[in-house]
């Protein structure tokens, strides 16, 4: 018997995804399961994008062009505008969701054990895009006590050696719901250009800022050579299956390598890419729409998880994700048991376990990241049962 | 200025999609390019799947599972018990496009510096799957003048090293048109089980053979192990901007690494899979229809290509693929050439230029490989066009 690769077998899990046969089998029993654990929101996707798409009448679903179809690279660099980022057309790149952004981002930075740093707790499927592209990457740590802001420059500035080619930030952040001000970004910005670095930034949740304004990486002056934006659709407008994400570079030697990743490829989704081109065009009204139910939920969440005995939390000033602390030891051990031994009135919670969004897998133990992407009724619900889940476990 | 990676620079363009920047600048001066360089068919997508999509009537375009939509994969495993394969809807993992597919088996089988047997020529972006996954392409030769036909299992055994993980094959094959039978692959499954390599076999124009009948290396007893199957709705159900794909074994430790690949890119695009779903509904009658048209096509090339002065090809057996013999010196320069310096009545002809299909780019330096995509009159003027053309450049 052929034996499989040895990253094949070192590359971890989802630990988002690697629940879900639990999920699956408490609900084959019946049950109901709030899912909290997974950035998919029940908001409907834009009724003209989907009109659209029933609207369709191509007769061959051909191939496009590998940096995707230029009617909706047009649109989203129009839609930089609104954003104060001077972006063309040709600045844009289509991709398979951001995932493939990121994807490509890494593996045009970087070679082979080039290291990325990255403050932790970060999206836990970037240890998988490292693993992919071989690439290390060197956490900052942020603490909930400080509600998981933006480490000092200096933290970063300690961490640079000879192998590090780009800094990569989550902002908003996912999973913590932080935002970098302005400030924030100027100080890194002087460090990038200071060491020729790359500054990688996924703003898929730049939407979603509840308190304070969002300041995109694209719109400071002078760093064309240093940033790289990664973006999607899938948050923004409800459309994660879609598959349809963005970099969106001015760097022109980045965009001489990405075209070649893309061609590589092929093209994005035929489907997608129209969907897309209609979610631009409402983006305005949609947007407002959205983040004034993710603000409600917001709060709903904050008030329901500050209600319940032990829980650390803040209030997250963007994106629909909180990173909470429970009352409990080992919360990989917790979010299982809530799926194969807990049920309240046939309902239980998924949740993200916090550990996956470290690096060093003994952090974060007690935290799990936690979604408001359900409507205001099943978030009260779904914290309800929360409390319940751990007053049962508790006394196990 | 950050420098970006050596990887990035030195990965190839794709030879295909490369002239396509001439092929734009010359649509723009109004004159008509016959596209016979790429494997985009121009007959239409399944009209009930088009359909389908039409009447899509769901809210919210959310993730799937990361190995692709239940109901899908238990129509794929139903087409292979057509094919006398027997798979389980287990076995069938969604991806996106039969690029991801490859990119998916690579990882699982093989780490970086492994090495891997192909028939030379191959589809070309078989070069940039290698190098974006670091490992080494073996190439065997085959030759034009045998009519590509599967070099003689003494020849893959020859390049077998400690190193090699796995033999990939293109059957029917891109850029060839070649068809491998069921004695030649029987011996290559010896070989692959004497020496615990993996067998990948993209088959994504398996219904296209005009003269004998395909042999699936699904259908072999005794190959669980060792078998990968690269498919894709593109070519059969002319569906390539789509971008579905699948990547089928019985193997449970490559089902088990495919899976953690195919969770960090969270799913396939849904409405292509919406899409899929229904064309194997139509499957049987569709494809015969497609079929009957292709081999039409095949004759109407092959005769307008013999009755061009100097060219060498040959009647392909399958695909839709011809890999032919021009007389010029450097069919890169020819095949710009078409493109910057010609045209007749307006219209020129696009195609790829053969030595992309090889490791070495000095092989099949006056081939081009010619698609027989375009419907039967407008290969007859392609064709003419081309012998005009060869006219013309011959007299420069």
């Amino acid at each position: 018997m052929p034996i499989h690769s040895k990253r094949g077998e070192t590359l971890s899990h989802s630990p988002i995804r690697v629940l879900m046969p639990f999920a699956q089998a408490t609900k084959a029993k019946g049950n109901h399961v709030y899912h909290l654990n997974i950035g998919q929101p029940d908001i409907p996707t834009p009724l003209e994008a989907l009109e659209a798409i029933r609207k369709n009448n191509e007769t061959i679903i051909q191939y496009g062009p590998s940096e995707g179809l230029p009617s909706l690279r047009e649109k989203v660099a129009n839609y930089y505008e609104s954003l104060d980022c001077k972006i063309s057309s040709n600045d844009v790149f289509v991709t398979t969701g951001a995932s493939e952004a990121i994807i490509f981002a890494l593996f045009a930075c970087c070679d082979e054990f080039d290291e990325v740093i990255i403050p932790e707790p970060f999206y836990a499927n970037y240890l998988g895009f490292a693993h992919t592209s071989s690439i290390k990457i060197e956490p900052v740590p942020s603490s909930l006590e400080e509600e998981f802001a933006l480490p000092s420059v200096i933290k970063f500035e300690e961490l640079i050696t000879s192998k590090t080619k780009a800094i990569l930030l989550c902002n908003p952040g996912n999973p913590t719901g932080c935002l970098y001000s302005k400030e924030e970004l100027t100080e890194l910005i002087k460090l990038v250009k200071k060491y020729d670095l790359y500054l990688i930034v996924d703003e898929v949740y730049r939407e979603f800022c509840y308190d304070e304004d969002f300041t995109s990486v694209l719109s400071f002056p002078d760093v064309n050579e240093n940033v790289i934006v990664i973006d999607s659709i899938s948050k923004v407008f409800s459309a994660c299956g879609a598959r349809i994400g963005f970099l969106v570079t001015r760097n022109v030697e980045i965009q001489k390598v990405v075209e070649k990743y893309a061609q590589l490829r092929l093209c994005p989704p035929y489907y997608g890419q129209k969907l897309a081109e209609v979610c631009y065009d409402y983006a305005l009204e949609y947007i407002q729409a959205a983040k004034a139910e993710y603000a409600i939920r917001r709060e709903v969440l904050y008030k329901g998880l500050s209600a319940i005995e032990g829980v650390k939390c803040y209030l997250p000033k963007a994106a629909f994700y909180n990173m909470t602390a429970l009352p409990v030891e080992d919360a990989n051990h917790f979010c299982k048991w809530l799926l194969t031994d807990f049920t309240y009135d046939q309902k239980t919670v998924m949740l993200a376990p916090g550990s996956g969004f470290y690096m060093h897998k003994v952090y974060g133990l007690n935290q799990v990241r936690i979604a408001y992407i359900l409507n205001q009724h099943d978030l009260e619900q779904a914290t309800y049962c929360l409390k319940l889940a751990l007053d049962q476990y508790r006394n196990l």
